[in-house]
């Protein structure tokens, strides 16, 4: 069974290296827009050959699709198009309302399933993937009831394989969990980074002096690239920007009670927050 | 030469193990407010006895002041007043301009050192303190030509026993830096957990499967304690204030991009704040 890889970054090298770790498959076709991603891919052993992507597609049983959103939603469509009925395509995107909807009409939609393994770091590229990125994390399985049994079976098999668990939502549901879970904290991240730039970017020596790993833990996302993250953002406005009013109003209580010296109320706040430790600290 | 450490939990604690760890000073005196943290101490060889506060001031060559910033401020006045000349006193506090002012006028204030030895995490107590805490972190020394030669001398000598870098600035300059590299960014972790907390309090289930370490590293510092950040926010008030409102101004300036499509800026935005790669990853 030939497993082809459509974007050999960080979770489409990770996918492959994970599941050729358990040899699963047989021969791992890939392609990339970016020819230094594609040689170092076939260094790195997660394809054994680049070819172009139609090749890929006609060449391929299973078809994995780990590239921006916004690319997804345009050549998704088209894969379907040519595919046999026997293929299996199935995508990593961050935000899974848009892609559904894209090819919610489409004759071959049975065999497409939209999945999100939530695994992502920071770092990006296939110098980044490894085997192990996705063990004993989770993989959102969206709208399955509109994937053919068989499909859903085989996207189980490769999830389980890396030994993620599995969980069924809506693309909707998704949408709106993942801009709290995810989309969210990059935006903090992202406007963190910014400010403390701004603020001392005539003085950036003596201010590295002062941070601590607190600085750091909050900016880590701010190096994620702007490639995978602009589409996400723009293909989960809507609940991104009420996301970030809800958190802005957060801010803002904290602030005026800051300013407004009710210091008994900050410490309420602070340990209401310290409860977060039950959703978050595995 | 007797230490003697007020205040035995993760950044006293550390400064002890760190020390014992050199052969450091001979004996280790301590004393805290909370019994089980005074018990804890002496079981994982913080120190080697529980004394009166009273008693480890008379006793004590080098006092290390390691409690919260506020109760730092009450007692330092009064421990001055205790001390012999040839006694020295540092404090680790996390703000240090309202703890200077406190003591400006104290006639043995050359013998306080004020320092930042920036190396905290989340979490705290005797049980989280290690002796590597503070392996190649900064310590800020402020206001230093206010206390004397010796004092200075062996503030520098406990430091650079740990392998810790100095760095010198003004108790002013110290909070304006602090109030951005590390108050901002636990205000900013407390009130993102506020909101996912106060957003999924009924489905928190569904929620934790989505999240990834993103909103982990993000929500670190929330579980911080109460006890030390609230006297932290209090002291550095007004530094504060500007911080988180300079932050909101960069998340607004974020949302407006998204809620009037300018796309294009989004791009920007993501590609300078990802300069930050430069300042916080060492």
């Amino acid at each position: 069974m030939n497993i082809g890889i459509i974007g050999l970054g960080l979770i489409g090298g990770s996918i492959s290296l994970g599941l050729r770790k358990h040899n699963f498959g047989d021969k791992y076709l890939g392609t990339d827009s970016n020819q230094e991603n594609a040689l170092h891919a076939v260094k790195l052993g997660i394809v054994d050959e680049i070819i172009p992507l139609h090749d890929l597609i006609l060449q391929s049983s299973v078809i994995i699709l780990s590239i921006p959103v916004d690319w997804i939603e345009k050549i998704l469509p088209n894969i379907l198009n040519k595919i046999t009925m026997d293929t299996i395509i199935l995508d990593t995107g961050s935000t899974k309302h848009d892609i559904c909807n894209r090819v919610y009409s489409h004759p071959k939609r049975s065999r497409f399933v939209a999945t999100h393994p939530i695994a992502g770091i920071e770092n990006s590229g296939p110098i980044s993937a490894h085997s192990d990125l996705f063990y004993k994390k989770n993989c959102i399985f969206c709208d399955s009831e509109l994937s053919a049994p068989d499909a859903i079976a085989m996207a189980e098999r490769i999830y389980s394989t890396m030994k993620m668990r599995r969980i069924y939502l809506t693309s909707k549901e998704h949408d709106f969990y993942i801009s709290y879970g995810s989309h969210l904290p990059h935006v903090i991240s992202f406007s963190l980074a910014n400010t403390v730039l701004k603020k001392f970017e005539n003085d950036k020596d003596i201010f590295h002096n002062m941070t601590g790993s607190g600085l750091h833990s909050t900016t880590r996302l701010a190096i994620s690239n702007p490639e995978t993250w602009l589409p996400i953002f723009i293909s989960n406005r809507n609940n991104l920007i009420q996301a970030i009013d809800a958190y802005m109003n957060h801010l803002e209580i904290f602030r005026n009670y800051l300013k407004n010296k009710e210091f008994h109320k900050i410490d309420q706040y602070i340990k209401k927050a310290n409860k977060i430790k039950k959703i978050c600290i595995n």
